[in-house]
């Protein structure tokens, strides 16, 4: 079974290695780091991924930065980079990847507890993260050949103490725990699932 | 109260109707139509819609096209187009209209059943949809000076025939219904709401 996983940052490499354990072989992207190239943001760069990848079996993204600033400071800039990477471009690694998985094959998103909870200046990550799962519970309506569609939401991770403080109070959750959930949406025959790691208090 | 209506068709016109009939002024606005000019796509045309309005205490959006089509043959320009108008056209009448409305003033945007059910060739119409919504919830926890923020949610509209083929056995809702929900959000302290007209069998 063939994944491709798209980042390796303190999400993807847990992804990866949660996968390579359990027997997959693990092909990864980057712009600047992985076994092979690509820029989510970049539609030409993912058409020629997948031209040279040919058929997969999975593809997972961990990869898509979000730009964010308190609502009334957000510029052009934040909005269109975030909706490049996370958003647009992580429809348009479905759209190019599409001719290439398998029947029965799937896809896995990222989105983020953002959009379920308020926190400090969340507008532009929450409009991101429900743009994602509002694409993922859709698709998964429309994807022909038994393809599959679902999205992973993490709260902030425990490897990612640079954003403790755009989330004060959240508990974070262990990479490894996310990871977990990649291959439950992978070796699973779900699909339209948003699988959500957030310990919020309700 | 001043309200900026924009858009006069089917939804928008019943929109104007009821405010109206409830003691509001309104101001109308569209891209060929309506008291002033301008484009939810052209977020220049937005600042110089208020700077030509000045204050005003609500904002009420009641346009923006989706462009639909079947995944696999989703173009760049469906998904551009769509995100536009309606997506970020609606988040820049937003960041647009903020420095001109006033205290305790409110925006009620407008989304659709799309999202919450899934109907043919529905995965555009439900990412934007999404979007809107993640946008709305998320900002009302953001915006200043006790500005809120909803949105209305109408499954497909009694007077939209050319529409009921894309939404088959979905039961339409009156504009004028449609209509009242507007009034609700202007005119209740309520903010961050997304007030779903809709008549699917649960
Ligand atoms: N960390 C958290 O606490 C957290 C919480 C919730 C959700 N998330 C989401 O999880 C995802 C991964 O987060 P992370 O913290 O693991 O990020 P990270 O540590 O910054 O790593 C990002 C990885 O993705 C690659 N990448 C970034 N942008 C890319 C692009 N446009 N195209 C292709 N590859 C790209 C990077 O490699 P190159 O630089 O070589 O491209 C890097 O390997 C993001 O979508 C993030 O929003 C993270
Ligand atoms: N009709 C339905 O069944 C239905 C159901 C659910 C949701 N909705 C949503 O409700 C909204 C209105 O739908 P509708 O059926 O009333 O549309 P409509 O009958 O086609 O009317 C649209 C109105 O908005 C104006 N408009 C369109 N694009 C604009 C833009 N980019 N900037 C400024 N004004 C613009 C148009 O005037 P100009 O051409 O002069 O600009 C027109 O007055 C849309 O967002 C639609 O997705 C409709």
């Amino acid at each position: 079974m063939k994944v491709v996983v798209v980042g390796s940052g303190a999400l993807g490499g847990a992804v990866q290695q949660v996968l390579a354990e359990h027997g997959y072989e693990v092909l990864t992207v980057g712009r600047t780091s992985g076994m092979f190239r690509a820029d989510l943001s970049d539609r030409a760069s993912l058409d020629a991924l997948f031209a040279k990848l040919g058929s997969v079996d999975a593809v997972a993204n961990a990869a898509g930065d979000v730009f964010p600033a308190p609502l009334p400071q957000t510029t052009d800039d934040h909005w269109t980079k975030s909706f490049a990477a996370k958003g647009m471009g992580q429809i348009n690694l479905v759209r190019a990847g599409l001719p290439f998985i398998a029947d029965n094959g799937s896809f896995t998103l990222v989105s983020g507890v953002l959009g379920d909870e308020v926190a400090p200046a969340c507008t532009v990550g929450a409009t991101v993260n429900r743009l994602v799962e509002g694409f993922v519970q859709a698709a998964a309506s429309e994807l022909p050949r038994g393809v599959r569609i679902n999205c992973v939401s993490p709260t902030v991770l425990t490897e990612s103490p640079a954003y403790y403080d755009f989330f004060p109070g959240f508990t974070p959750v262990p990479a490894l725990e996310v990871a977990h959930a990649y291959l439950r949406a992978i070796a699973n025959p779900i699909t339209g699932r948003i699988l959500k790691l957030h310990k919020t208090n309700a």
